[in-house]
């Protein structure tokens, strides 16, 4: 289990008009915002309380982890439908304050408010050494590109739940519970192996895009060389998002090891020139046959699991 | 017209997985996040929504402004219904974006989402040197109770809402249009005159409660001396919220001047020892009778207003 040391940047928290902050000398300040909104990111019938809270801090955790970061603190901002049991606001609590507490994020500040339906914004600010953050600019041709853990076993749950499957939350961490790579991605920073660097929130397709675009390079992605998750198919490994991997770029001649951190690494392709291949990224399948691999992402899959 | 400098802090804004920020050599991170949702912070019906995002960015900006600080960047999180109409979404980025520039505060990141109702989320980072921010808890026995400006405006207008009145925004700023006190803030927190502040965003007499408690003291504040806004009365004064005008309370001893940049300034009372009162606000009427002021803030005026 990875473990920060604990938080000494929150001069000040909950109890102001502001929280203050005390940024290392130094350092720059790292700060991300994600909503969670009920039937969007979540829904009552399938999550349960717990697990939203862990996701909802979750996804401000995997973005600080994508710039190679350490989380400073957190601010969670709350609208809840008025006849929400208070028992689900206790397990969205306590599912967001057990990670918080596991990486010493202290919950600094937030705001509350009434709504017609669950809405959750995350707000995670970290820190990093200037010009050290892993960005998604950095990519060059002929870096190899390589993913965290597995891919597509969150949307593979997500397929089940579509399909009118109970689901049970403990036997499916990587869907209800996943894990903030942040001690990979502080690694990879300090080691300076790594070229680029993004999350895999909206699937690889999508975020390897994200990549691509930043970094005016396209890609080429070996299908048998990715790392499929328990349950998935290519489909999947490729558009289901929730991943919460990461996925970076490294020159040819850096030696990225098999594990980080306790976790998996594998190299599924390269970083090429943008005039060598028509489409932002191509995928090579079993046979060596290439074609172009569309953003799709997470959204669309919802969309296709729904009909 | 308040402007800042130019902003310099924003290292890397939106296309990353986080905003990159440099916060100034020496100096503490602010950072403040407020909920606007539509139905509890406004109506479509009443507002325009070039209003709206103002009064959300105003919201951020003036926490910052009651802590003395320089405001660095803004973060927007955005759940919006699917079939709100474009010239709505533009309205109010319009608004939000006409006050940043103002202020020179770049947006430097955010989420989107779709929801049943509208839910803006505003994050505004800022920053103040070590030990500067003025805190609420900084009151003491002895000290002078300051307003900026007029209280009871903003209340007033919702009342008139409320009843059925139609109320161009053009004609009512107050409201519609509210004014982050960021200059005079950082002034007071320059001249090291102020031993506490907040912003009136509940009402007075919420608002005067918290420094009361964080201080540990009690406070007496003089009716007659209450500088009423337009259409508003004592009542509004007392416990109308969105006034967004700075509380402040300092030393007997202390020169504090009748304008600060360009603001009226008015003595409203003075901060005693919790055993001089039975109630942490007491407030003495034109005849020097002495009540017990309850906190009331404005989501009681809004349940009144509505019967």
């Amino acid at each position: 289990m990875a473990r920060g040391r604990p938080s000494r940047a929150l001069v000040r928290g909950i109890g102001d008009d502001c929280a203050v902050l005390q940024v290392s000398a130094g350092h720059q300040l790292l700060a991300t915002t994600d909503l969670c909104v009920e039937d969007v990111h979540f829904r009552r019938a399938w999550h349960p309380a717990l697990s939203v809270g862990h996701r909802c801090l979750a996804r401000g955790l995997s973005d600080i982890a994508a710039m190679g970061g350490e989380p400073l603190a957190c601010f969670l901002s709350l609208a809840l439908p008025t006849n929400l049991p208070q028992s689900w606001v206790d397990g969205f609590l306590e599912g967001f304050s057990r990670l918080a507490r596991r990486f010493r994020v202290p919950l600094a500040g937030g705001d509350i408010s009434s709504a017609g339906q669950i809405v959750a914004d995350i707000v995670v600010a970290g820190q990093t050494q200037p010009g050290k953050a892993l960005l998604r600019s950095g990519a060059r041709p002929g870096d190899r590109i390589y993913v965290t853990g597995t891919l597509g076993e969150s949307a593979a749950v997500l397929r089940r739940l579509y399909g009118g499957a109970h689901v049970r939350a403990a036997a499916s961490r990587r869907h209800f519970y996943p894990e903030p790579r942040l001690e990979a991605g502080r690694w990879l920073r300090r080691r300076q192996l790594a070229s680029a660097m993004i999350d895999i929130s909206d699937g690889l397709s999508v975020d390897l895009g994200h990549i691509c675009a930043e970094s005016r390079v396209s890609a080429v992605v070996r299908a048998k060389c990715l790392p499929v998750g328990r349950g998935a198919d290519l489909e999947l490994a490729l558009h289901g998002g929730d991943d919460y991997e990461l996925l970076f770029t490294a020159p040819a001649k850096a030696r990225v090891p098999d594990t980080i951190a306790g976790v998996r690494v594998t190299e599924i392709g390269r970083i090429c020139h943008q005039k060598d291949y028509p489409s932002a990224i191509t995928i090579l399948d079993d046979n060596g046959r290439a074609r172009a691999l569309k953003p799709r992402g997470w959204q669309h899959f919802r969309r296709q699991a729904r009909k």
